[in-house]
């Protein structure tokens, strides 16, 4: 079996090495834009092989789509119109958007949309991770609308991968993300960007950053060209959440304003409360 | 050398644990007001003796001071009005209302106040960790109004804990903090109340949440008995943070609802600047 990646970064880097490792995929070929991203891939024995986009298609038998929301949405009709026994998965952490554009494609069949929720706060193939996925969630949206064997083979795929496989709506699936993802790089990039207007003598925040912060602030060292589309894909539910969001921190400073401290002390012991979900 | 340890939670039994393995105290008594963590500090070994308030101050070369804020600015005056030779010190989050109230008074020069920038999202005995302080920064405030050997004992204690000694004003202190500290816990506070609001189905979060999630949410277990008064007595400095970064997140808001890519992309590159502080 041959696995194509288009998109040789953190995540579509970290799935071609397990999927070779542990035997998925006889061979792993990769497909990359950046020149500089491609020679890494190749140096850090991430792929077999650098390949065009059009061997990639041609070659594969799964070929995972590992790019920006905003191009997936381009490629994967393409990539659709290309294939006809080959099956192709995306990685992207907006669903519904991507349903739409193929809902009537003729090939929709042969597309399985999909999430493996993993990742750090870097990328490129540098930042490239065996294990990276090992016990997280690998999300499968919408599976009816994808041909059995085609959804049957991702699944083991992401077996291999050690995720735990989740079936789900698109509709739900980015409604959720919104609250367990993008909202909290949101919370991040303006954590960051409120210390750094202020600190301008960088060693302060240097010297003084405990642990606390540096682990609020960390998603903040995100790519723009990875979240800027997520967040402008799933809109609606974004700026749901962060409505919400803004009225919490209103509450919280109308409570300091007022001295309130019980009042600071009942919103602090229902946050406590994520201490049952998240260990 | 005998260290009375007021308050034996986190911070305080980190520091008794420390103190006593690497020699720096023969002796660490502590005092702890809440039964259970009393029993706990004892046979945790966190300190070799539960004692009074009253035999702590009487017999302690060192107090260290390890409450809450609220708690810390009554009883600090107080304790100083019981020491001679002794000198008290305190952990506390927060610099300038606590300068204030000890300022005038006569044994003003006994008392040292410091800050160890270390802990954790966890609290109470249980919660003590040897090595806690290795590393981090040890803000000493407004010296000039301790005595000199003071000073000086205090800093060789945080040398004990393997802290980096800073010097720092109060008032200067308590805005740092403000932008390094205080802003990360209200963010993870209100983003766990956004999130525990929607998700009433709490499997959803624990599927889904992926390290991301986890690692800005951490924060927000922390302890509603310490932070709230932090919030309070930090309330002019908090209020000026919580306002600029509530302006981000209307610009990001903004920017998401006209589906400015660019503008979002501008945005999460201006933030991404944190790498080069944060590692």
């Amino acid at each position: 079996m041959q696995v194509g990646i288009v998109g040789v970064g953190l995540i579509g880097g970290s799935m071609a090495v397990d999927l070779k490792r542990r035997g998925f995929a006889d061979q792993v070929v990769g497909v990359e834009n950046d020149a500089l991203h491609a020679v890494a891939a190749r140096d850090l024995g991430l792929v077999d092989e650098i390949v065009s986009y059009e061997e990639c298609i041609a070659t594969s038998d799964i070929i995972v789509v590992a790019v920006p929301v905003s191009v997936a949405i381009r490629m994967i009709p393409d990539m659709l119109d290309r294939v006809d026994r080959q099956i192709v998965t995306d990685v992207c952490s907006t669903k519904e958007k991507i349903n739409e554009v193929v809902r009537y494609h003729p090939h929709r069949k042969n597309f399985v949309a999909a999430h493996p929720m993993a990742g750090t706060e870097y990328s490129g193939p540098w930042a490239a991770l065996p294990g990276l996925f090992d016990g997280k969630a690998g999300i499968i949206c919408n599976p009816e609308d994808s041909d059995l064997q085609a959804v049957e083979l991702i699944r083991q795929m992401y077996d291999c991968l050690n995720m735990r496989v989740i079936f789900m709506r698109a509709a739900h699936h980015d409604v959720h993300t919104a609250y367990v993802s993008h909202i909290s790089h949101i919370t991040s990039f303006a954590l960051a960007l409120t210390v750094l207007e202020k600190e301008k003598n960088e060693k302060n925040i240097f010297d003084l950053a405990s642990g606390g912060f540096s682990s609020t602030v960390r998603l903040a060292k995100s790519n723009p060209d990875m979240w800027a589309p997520i967040f402008s894909q799933n809109r609606e539910n974004i700026l749901t959440v962060l409505e919400t969001y803004i009225e919490k921190l209103h509450e919280f400073r109308q409570q300091i304003a007022q001295y309130d401290e019980d009042g600071l002390k009942q919103l602090i012991y229902k946050a406590n409360k994520i201490k049952r979900i998240i260990r």
